[in-house]
């Protein structure tokens, strides 16, 4: 499995100085490129010293029958889920490889990064995986946002047809046990949530992302009051719009990522970094 | 021909409001969409209020034998200059282009536009272009810059290849009349020139851009008071460069094309734009 890391300047190995990471989940049909080379997180990453991962979407090359042909499901749409059913099962456990897979090859491999200090974010596919990574892990994350998520799965066609796909008919509990607008009913808050949504996008206007349904579930279990849906005028579904709120997003991860010294005052805030030892 | 336009915040036609423009000219391989999508100039672009024009490397599709069989001649390989070997001199003209075709069409379709004030930037093929139309063109650019820029063609491969191709063997003529090192050697300065060039950049280091050859012309010609060089250590020729130092860039043009208002010091300085009229 292929992955991009960025690594601020901050994160230097002599003398040891570790960094947090927060971990960018793509959308259907990419690569762990698309937002390295599009999102441009790393301008606003640069100046606050946070790492930035960037997974692939699915496995390659299982050579599953059929792997390679929908762009909603097989490889490029690993939707972030363990999948039961088979032959799917046999290799797509996306979750498990975000979840522990891919921190423990990183974290033995990069001592720059801070194991415990991890935020989660993504775009489309990967807003709904973000969502529902930190919504099933309370604590694992230091913070989440997303961009255009897919943030009611089992009430859309995407959804559906993966969760079909990956599931089988298993509604009642593995369906709902990866949607975000069912998961957020029982969430113990705080939620402490950023996700932008295009106006423009037309997959929000298909009826593909239902936001809308999300903030009536935070709503209703009191987890809405720092939950910030903004709808971004005329926005499309493009790395164009995630260049364009990228900041906000780094920033947003920034506050629980990055401690700030209150003593410090002389005219600005700084932001520093805290250097907590992992075995 | 196609082209791609940024158009900041600060652009408005109610009441209108017009901005300076920053023409970027891409290098070989690439159309008016790599810069646009990778090369991450709109972040501080957005800031200053500057308009960017992103327009393509080469005509498309004159049906002209040969035309897409090289990476570095033909299509994708304009060089902006004007051809004047047959067959290539058909169409091949890409110097007018960008110094009057363009900016023509450009300015009676975007009334935000401010003609005045244009400013010219590019990557390799396209940093000769910027450096080569601003040397030959006194005036018609407030600021130039460059990243990687072939600096002085008429001695590297890719030059050679394409001046022998567009011009044929006029070398003390044609060729010395579109190479950057050769034309600081006559220009009448200031020159103020920011160039970035990575010492981790292939090209670099195989000899097609020589930066040094045209520094040592700049100072022989006392035209290296304001020139920048800057050797970005480990850096590549890819845009991933470009969006790391896109912001020096966008800061260098916004000197000349922004204009500060001496009166206005409250603890910091203001950018504000002029509004000049144009036919």
């Amino acid at each position: 499995m292929a992955f991009n890391l960025y690594l601020p300047p901050q994160a230097t190995t002599t003398p040891l100085h570790r960094v947090p990471v927060l971990i960018y989940l793509s959308g259907l049909t990419c690569t762990g490129d698309n937002c390295a080379e599009k999102g441009f997180f790393q301008h606003r990453a640069s100046q606050k010293g946070i790492a930035i991962v960037y997974p692939d979407t699915s496995p390659r090359g299982l050579m599953i029958e059929g792997e390679d042909d929908s762009y909603d499901f097989g490889s490029r749409a690993g939707f972030y889920v363990d999948a039961t059913k088979e032959p799917w099962s046999k290799g797509y456990n996306m979750y498990s490889y975000i979840t522990e897979e891919l921190p423990k090859a990183l974290f033995s491999s990069f001592e720059q990064l801070d194991s415990s200090r991890v935020s989660i974010t993504g775009h489309s596919m990967g807003g709904h995986g973000a969502l529902t990574l930190f919504l099933k892990n309370p604590g694992k994350y230091k913070s989440v946002s997303a961009f255009a998520p897919i943030a009611n799965p089992i009430n859309c066609p995407w959804g559906q047809k993966a969760f079909k796909g990956y599931f089988g008919e298993d509604q009642q509990s593995k369906w709902k046990d990866h949607d975000a607008t069912e998961l957020v009913k029982k969430y113990k808050g705080p939620l402490d949530l950023l996700i932008d949504v295009g106006t423009g996008d037309n997959f929000y206007k298909q009826g593909q992302l239902l936001p809308e349904n999300f903030v009536k579930a935070a709503k209703e279990s009191g987890n809405d009051k720092d939950l910030v849906v903004r709808y971004q005028p005329d926005y499309d579904h493009s790395y164009y719009t995630m260049a364009s709120f990228a900041d906000d997003h780094v920033d947003h991860a920034a506050k629980r990522l990055c401690n700030q010294v209150a003593g410090m005052k002389s005219g600005k805030s700084y932001d520093v970094q805290l250097n907590i030892t992992y075995e």
